[in-house]
């Protein structure tokens, strides 16, 4: 059953989204033929995503075009000796809304995980990381590394902590325990095991 | 943490789209922003929808612009005086793959859902429907009314049984039970009562 190439292409380039199987992306295509003004409102957020989006020089965050550096980096009431380490753009949204960190970021980006037997360093950035630490290291009194709770997050952990050891700065990270409201009995067992062995 | 304009245009477009939550559509937004090609591409796709797709006027399956009317409608062969009426696009693409229903399609589209306390239909081709039967009733045989094994479907089902009784063109329905390779030690409930209605 042929369909148009216009909507195989679609349903193509959906289908390369993460989290989106060949399924999802022909019923979204299909959506998006019958659906006219959303499918316009994306064609014009995809056109002008590269025109008004671009990288804080700073921190690595997502900006507009017009500004210097995120509001973050250019809020002086933020410039905490605090630097925190994180994968993504979207952990450094999170720890944001907690309203628990006054500090500055910084976002790694690209991948750490597994390839050919060994963990693998893929697009961080970390040279970037480097420069921004050596140019603020009279500065920063801690840095604190973020990074996802995971074997992955462990790993990349394990990399950034030798890699940052000759700045001599104070180096932390999250807590790990039971979630609020998580119970005991509902527990995973390696989540119960973190919360023993980090008891307070 | 202010987001950049046009990123929360394409999140805003991407969580409209069906499945798609606001945490996703944040995170498909980043996605699209670090990796250009796929952006572009969809794009395109976006662009080029309207242009080169249209409806098939008799089935009203999705077809490339220069197409009079779909393959299946088209094909001589595939004249059988059967027409299987589907919700979507995607459940008639499912029944071709099967490879067992050699008869022609009609698509419904829209939606027959509970509003407001009662089932109501919006956009179904109702009246698109009725004109070809019209068009058709020396000819057709059969109606297969495929509609999906649902609550909503089963009282589309019902609602198209009294619409289509005048013409007086024998309505039959895709058959009930256990799903192949499903055990009934874990079939639901209600699909193993189905199963034993619909035993043959």
């Amino acid at each position: 059953m042929a369909l148009p190439r216009a909507l195989v292409a679609l349903a193509t380039a959906l289908r390369r989204l993460p989290g989106i199987g060949p399924r999802q992306a022909l019923r979204l295509g299909f959506f998006l033929f019958r659906n006219k003004p959303i499918a316009q409102a994306m064609a014009l957020a995809l056109k002008t995503l590269y025109e008004e989006v671009r990288l804080c020089p700073k921190c690595f965050r997502l900006i507009s075009t017009g500004e210097q550096t995120c509001t973050i980096c250019a809020n002086r009431l933020r410039r905490k000796p605090t630097l925190a380490i994180v994968e993504e753009d979207i952990d450094a949204d999170q720890l944001e809304k907690t309203g628990a960190f006054q500090g500055l970021y910084f976002i790694l980006g690209g991948r750490f995980s597994p390839r050919g037997g060994a963990l693998e360093q893929q697009g961080l950035r970390i040279n970037e990381l480097k420069a921004r630490i050596m140019q603020e290291k009279d500065f920063l009194e801690e840095i604190v590394l973020a990074t996802n709770p995971t074997a992955d997050g462990d790993a990349l952990t394990l990399y950034l902590l030798r890699e940052l050891k000759p700045f001599g700065i104070k180096t932390t990270r999250l807590g790990r325990g039971l979630p609020l409201g998580g119970e005991i009995e509902h527990a995973d067992e390696e989540t119960l095991k973190g919360a023993i062995e980090h008891r307070t």
